[in-house]
């Protein structure tokens, strides 16, 4: 067996050097590339997505995977990487290398069209991109040749989800989310967010929002954090980058902002180190991704006990700014919930709705049920009949998102699915720490980072997310954890 | 030809764009990549130097050059292509895929090494890395088995020079500036730099050289102006970035570092938009780079007119500091001619000594006459040869310039061809514009962008780096045009 796993690990590792490149080129193209750049990018991208897809496809891999798992006893290790390195053979194996490089040099242009029609409010700038993207992701998914064209992009993100499973899960959820709204709207007491509108310097903000990060355990000496029009984490391991933006009339975009990014930041930080390139050795699926950043900024970051630590640095690095204002004035301001317009500064209740929304459009989208033209319309009608409000432009509305332009279809779910895991997760936390809230109350932040490294982190991808959940929460995943932490929270917050 | 000639091309922009993503791997380890980041960063490298030595070794590309190569009336272009694509196959199946990965992932590594070594001033800690660059590089050059192991490495950076050539030139010209500095050092006239020893702000440094890059023509919608420990230029037509350093006390190092270059990069900027990605689209050769930015950085950067227009502007970016210095002080101040440490802040006359020096000890240690450990003093003693001084320390002697630790043997003399070409460029810029100096008075650099545009930019590889001196000038390489310009202007600034 020597050889053979030998060479499918050089093989595997290649692969995975490879993808870091691609995804650096991302990162750059994002946070410092010039303007002009875009095309040229482009096409190295492109190139890239063609040599990786020829590595990945190529028979020589398939030999040595089927080889391997004919074996037993590979032990877990081995066993989870065989199987991961199988799933993603075998997926790229079903698409034709130009769609992927077409996809690529789309969606890398598709990108730069975005932030020019968003700046704009300009939908119909934007929509010949995505149309193109749309037609590449069902040629894709097409390939793969699952139930439905939809299951093929969700089975990426989230392996073993299905579209028929999440319409189930989130009509549920969303039911029970609906009937809650209304209880918070009709709540006794109305919290407000007028602290939080204050002035907040951008250069204020960016340092209290690394001291927290360092605070979490964010390693900086294998990391960055800079600028980007939409935030997000980049890397893994000994470069884990993330990215913030910066209103100076509203705290909460950069501040939670940055607790969501570093929670995906630790979680890169936190794989096994000996394991971390290895096919199985990466983070479990976007939705546990997802789980680590909600984690981090709601359920630490949007609670009391967190807040009794930090509200009084708050106040010092904002001198006079927070004047009047009490912690519990604080708390109450952060956990504000009511129908707003975009989705990464909406509230924990309200959050999953922009979800489901998305979800909802871009099934019908690559179902055929809705054409791209017909969008700006469609979100409009969905945001009135869930939130009870309409965007008065697309950039408050469609365009607001970077996903599509990315070509990340099918991956929006995952983020519902990560507040579903963090609440069952936290549960499970309060079970092995007893006194969470005190040791978070004397600025202990390590305790979770701890918990969460041994617990999640380290395993990477040797469970498939299902059954990680299971293991560390000891129950299948379900709503009632986080419908519960809501419930409670927001009862009490609004008084009902 | 036409199903050929399509591969051949398909092929060559695919390895072109793959560089370009190694290039910018490159720029983002110097500019922005974290501490710990260094490894992993090499595995990245190396992935994609494996990629680019198996596409480029490829025997179906050899087969497409002999094919396109056996045929005539290819026009001049695809001749070129087809030339340069030779060039670099031939050179590249010569080497071994492991050694080229070999090497990526050494100097990976060395580079971190060097800039910390610099830094503490260690020169052992250092040391291994530099064996192992120097014994990987060898091979290498055996590999491709020239006369000299020497000329191996020039061919990559100077088509067609020896090592027995430069001996020749460098030591002519080294006789001839020697006998230059001696006259310089008896000069009746002796300036001094105190005026740009006053203290001038990183940010007023900062938004002055950017607007001296914005006025030669530079695209900041195409580039971008970083810091780094050595200043460089990477990337080719849409996005071509420049950094550079600041030293508070010493207004030189920024100033004519960012003339140097934005030199460089109007070059990349000034490509054949239709042919930039082809084999012979780019640059010409190393020291026709340099002649670029030496041009700007001395030529014009050093000479009086330029600074008739931009003296007072320079006064106002940085009120106060200058009070009580006339236009002829600075001029005089900018113009001093000593012996110095540190390569990149020498004076015209002496730059080209300190690239002699190292010409000489790399010759030396790739011929095996000279040991890595035996380095520090053998600098140090030609040092005190050439220039009458010796380092007080390795950070200012062998420790100073990036070149070795990043695999870059053979490339120095190139900075000596670059000041050579230059002036004899300088002497046809001359003839075609009469009243240069007038313009330059005037602020009207877009006469000098456009010259080098239409005469050597827009070329690429069209010519060979000597063809195109001959093309351009009327003239074969020379020290003459470089010996002119320099005994003329410093024996008005000395007073012999």
């Amino acid at each position: 067996m020597g050889d053979t796993k030998k060479e499918f690990y050089e093989r595997c590792l290649e692969i995975h050097d490879l993808q870091e490149a691609q995804q650096l080129l991302d990162w750059d193209q994002q946070v410092v590339m010039p303007r002009k750049g875009a095309e040229q990018r482009g096409n190295q991208q492109a190139a890239l997505a063609g040599v990786l897809h020829a590595k990945i496809a190529d028979p020589a891999l398939g030999e040595l995977i089927t080889s391997l798992a004919a074996k037993k006893d590979l032990g877990p290790d081995l066993a989870a990487d065989v199987r991961e390195a199988k799933r993603a053979r075998d997926r790229a194996v079903k698409i034709p290398a130009a769609l992927v490089s077409e996809k690529a040099k789309a969606c890398s242009l598709a990108q730069v069209a975005w932030e020019e029609a968003k700046g704009k409010n300009d939908f119909r700038s934007f929509k010949p991109h995505l149309v193109k993207i749309i037609d590449l992701t069902r040629r894709t998914a097409e390939a793969i040749g699952t139930e439905t064209l939809y299951d093929a992009l969700l089975d990426e993100f989230e392996p073993g989800m299905t579209e028929a499973a999440l319409k189930t899960v989130f009509s549920d959820l969303r039911d029970r989310l609906v009937a809650l709204f209304e209880k918070i709207q009709g709540g006794r007491d109305k919290p407000n967010q007028d602290a939080l509108k204050r002035t907040y310097s951008a250069p204020g903000q960016e340092a209290f929002g690394r001291r927290i990060a360092a605070d979490m355990g964010y390693d900086f000496d294998a990391g960055r954090l800079d600028r980007s029009a939409h935030p997000f984490t980049s890397g893994t391991f000994w470069d884990v980058r993330i990215t913030t933006r910066y209103d100076e009339h509203f705290l909460s975009a950069s501040l939670f902002g940055v607790f969501h990014e570093t929670g995906h930041a630790l979680y890169e930080q936190g794989l096994d180190p000996k394991r971390y390139r290895d096919p199985a050795g990466g983070s479990c699926s976007l939705g546990i991704h997802e789980s680590q950043s909600r984690f981090w900024e709601n359920l630490i970051g949007r609670s009391r006990p967190f807040w009794w630590h930090y509200f009084p640095h708050l106040k010092q690095a904002f001198p006079g700014i927070l004047d009047g204002i009490a912690l519990e004035d604080f708390y109450r301001a952060i956990n504000v919930c009511q129908p707003s317009l975009i989705r990464v500064e909406a509230d924990e209740v309200t959050y999953n709705l922009h979800i489901i929304l998305r979800f909802e459009l871009e099934s019908a989208l690559i179902s055929g049920k809705l054409d791209a033209g017909e969008l700006p319309g469609a979100w409009n009608e969905k945001m009135l009949s869930f939130l009870g409000i309409e965007p008065p432009s697309d950039q408050t509305g469609v365009l607001q998102d970077i996903h599509w332009s990315a070509g990340l279809i099918g991956y929006f779910p995952t983020y519902a699915l990560g507040n579903l895991y963090a609440a069952q997760f936290m549960q499970t936390l309060r079970k092995d720490v007893p006194d969470l809230d005190k040791r978070l109350s004397e600025g202990k932040l390590s305790v979770v980072k701890d918990w969460l490294n041994q617990k999640i982190h380290r395993h990477g991808r040797l469970y498939l997310p299902g059954e990680l959940c299971q293991t560390v929460t000891g129950k299948a995943l379900a709503a009632d954890a986080s419908m519960t932490y809501l419930t409670e929270k927001f009862g009490e917050v609004y008084g009902f």
